[in-house]
């Protein structure tokens, strides 16, 4: 198959300068603002987005490192398929994040939950739409179900240890 | 900033054989079966990606022609910004769709609800995860509110006609 070449409409400024620093899960992004910081050139193609509270971020993860195909994620003791991961070390690493819109300033974009790296080149903005981007049947998710436990888990020993 | 090149892991294969085929929301998709062929050298990557039943899949919009900023969508008489709705004619044409998974054999996964077209090239494949794609507050749609309504009107037109 022949390789697809793209060219960023624009660049990510958010919070997160370093990997180390990233939050573990979206959800500890949550509140955390960003701004998507557009070419002029695609300015026209933000008409009418103000409309939604939600946008679906593609981006790149430019500081990854070469592609694995297992990956033992933090929180986890197992390998897995990067596929069944949303791990950065992918075969093509594309970041997918679903960002609240604040506001539309020209050819910027205010935004909030954001949990990706500052300076990550963005390919594409969607607007997130739920009978388009959540399934209407129930939603199994595999070995993360138990991550999720382990996660909490973890913040409540840090509560009792700091609190 | 520099263009970006990726190497398709796969190619989508589904009975929405041209453009003029293709539902027009992904509601029209529900039930349609495809599959996703991998290339085998990222086959060790799909490892536990059975435990999910819904997949995320990112491919390319291969027939596109090119790009344009502002967008008359069907069943909608303004033009919007194409970061405003999902047309395929985008900078840079990344079909996003959320899919069930029925199965994982070997090379090939078993797909049900594809909305994409017979021969995309697949780019990425992430475990779709309530906690990290679903808002969790209120979801605006902007201008797609009032299509959702006209769409359903004219289903529901049609149900009158040949009823």
């Amino acid at each position: 198959m022949n390789e697809v070449v793209f060219s960023p409409i624009g660049v990510l400024r958010t919070p997160h300068l370093r990997p180390e620093s990233m939050p573990i899960q979206p959800a500890g992004a949550r509140g955390v603002r960003g701004e998507a910081l557009l070419a002029p050139h695609v300015g026209d193609g933000l008409l009418h987005l103000d409309g939604f509270s939600h946008l679906i971020l593609l981006y790149v993860f430019h500081e990854v490192g070469p592609a694995k195909l297992r990956v033992t994620p933090f929180l986890d003791s197992q390998a897995h398929g990067v596929f069944a991961t949303r791990a950065p070390c992918r075969p093509n690493p594309i970041g997918l994040s679903v960002v609240r819109l604040l506001g539309v300033e020209q050819d910027r974009l205010l935004l909030e939950d954001v949990d990706m790296l500052d300076g990550s080149p963005l390919l594409d903005i969607k607007p997130f739409v739920p009978s388009f981007d959540v399934p209407v049947d129930a939603v199994r998710i595999g070995w993360l179900a138990a991550s999720h436990d382990a996660a909490e888990a973890a913040r409540s020993d840090a509560r009792f240890q700091h609190g």
